[in-house]
């Protein structure tokens, strides 16, 4: 058996590369993850992150649209690379090393397609959250974190929303997404100087109260709103 | 040949997978990255940075820590993954993924023992950087970048600093990194506010002008300052 020299790629005793797509969507007021009951041991009969494994052929990014694409039918939506998950021992069938992406895909573009070899697809609420498969808990909760940094720190959470919303929406789901209430003003305050979204000139008809403005992304405003710190 | 069905993992066609650690030290008034020069195709003569393959039996932590060790002899440093890179052609040899980790190394810390099958190892300023082999000047700038933003975002410079310093050195040490001048009074008052360093109680004793205070980093303080921001 031929393994590695620690120099030349080992031709045997290779990992499996899986990629892992933490699928978020925020409906019906909530944080919404899409899991897969699986069919088949391990684990056989608990959801888990929609995954596979990847192609010799296809780089990882591919990998992973390629199985957004097969879990929801959407095929251009923010998707970010997370983190890679390789303790030794967290498939029992084999050495498998997990690549994480969470992609974020806004509620009115998904199909629910189930996929090839899964007993059923369905999103569920990050509040009743069942138990997973794997070490994909760990890997929920660190796209988790890293969704909610990102929300406070760049643009990318209007990748959750509609394409227009009124400020009280807005307020809604980074309400939801980080789970806790935000000051009103000071929120206004803070998301209209950092000029990423703007007026468009259209107001809500209906709804309770008087019309409502409503916004939109700007399309040409940074995605990674960077300003020096120097931690404080 | 059994390949994968895209749900098992695959038995046969997988990817070998990589760690490389892009090694960080602050010495001689400038940033540095240790490398290795290839004595092997492919790249046969270039430069590259530090990492091998992952073992089977160990954890990705664990392949970036041993070679972090093969090549510096440090272990106890701060290390931490930074981004898988999976490109199909990225090694013409075979298929490989690598997951890329970054590792802060104290200069004093260093010894210079050259890994076992390199024929040099050598601290590179990050001004004057020779062609690297691979994706690796890739692999790199993304590294940089990290650790720029670390620096601004959380108190993980220190790891790169002496346990006792001047405000005068901390500030150079950043300045360093973060290739920019800074304002000396903003610098300090920032610092001090973020409550991560403390007095020792202890003054230079040589050196141009009057003695100056020794700081040290306070071992309770968390790595990770976070303030809710709400970009901007």
């Amino acid at each position: 058996m031929s393994v590695g020299n620690g120099y030349s790629p080992p031709t045997e005793e290779r990992p499996a590369v899986a990629v892992d797509v933490v699928i978020f969507s925020l409906f019906e007021n909530d944080l919404h993850v899409l899991l897969i009951k699986r069919k088949t041991p391990p684990f056989q009969g608990l959801w888990a992150i929609p995954g596979g494994f990847m192609n010799l052929d296809e780089s990882l990014d591919e990998a992973a649209a390629r199985k957004l694409a097969e879990e929801t039918g959407v095929t251009e939506v923010y998707t970010e690379q997370l983190y890679t998950f390789g303790s030794v021992a967290r498939d029992p069938r084999s050495r498998v090393v997990s690549v994480a992406y969470f992609a974020l895909v806004p509620f009115s573009s998904i199909s629910h397609q189930p996929g090839e070899f899964e007993e059923a697809t369905a999103w569920h609420s990050l509040k009743t959250l069942p138990q997973l498969a794997f070490d994909h808990s760990e890997i929920l909760e660190y796209a988790l974190q890293r969704l909610r940094y990102k929300l406070e720190y760049t643009a990318v959470g209007f990748q959750l929303l509609p394409d227009q919303f009124t400020l009280s929406q807005l307020q809604r789901a980074y309400e939801i997404v980080l789970d806790e209430k935000l000051d009103k003003r000071n929120f206004r305050r803070k998301i209209l100087a950092a000029g990423v979204i703007e007026e468009t000139g259209r107001r809500t008809s209906e709804g309770e109260g008087r019309p409502a403005m409503l916004y939109r992304y700007k399309d040409d405003s940074v995605t990674e709103v960077k300003t020096r710190r120097l931690f404080p």
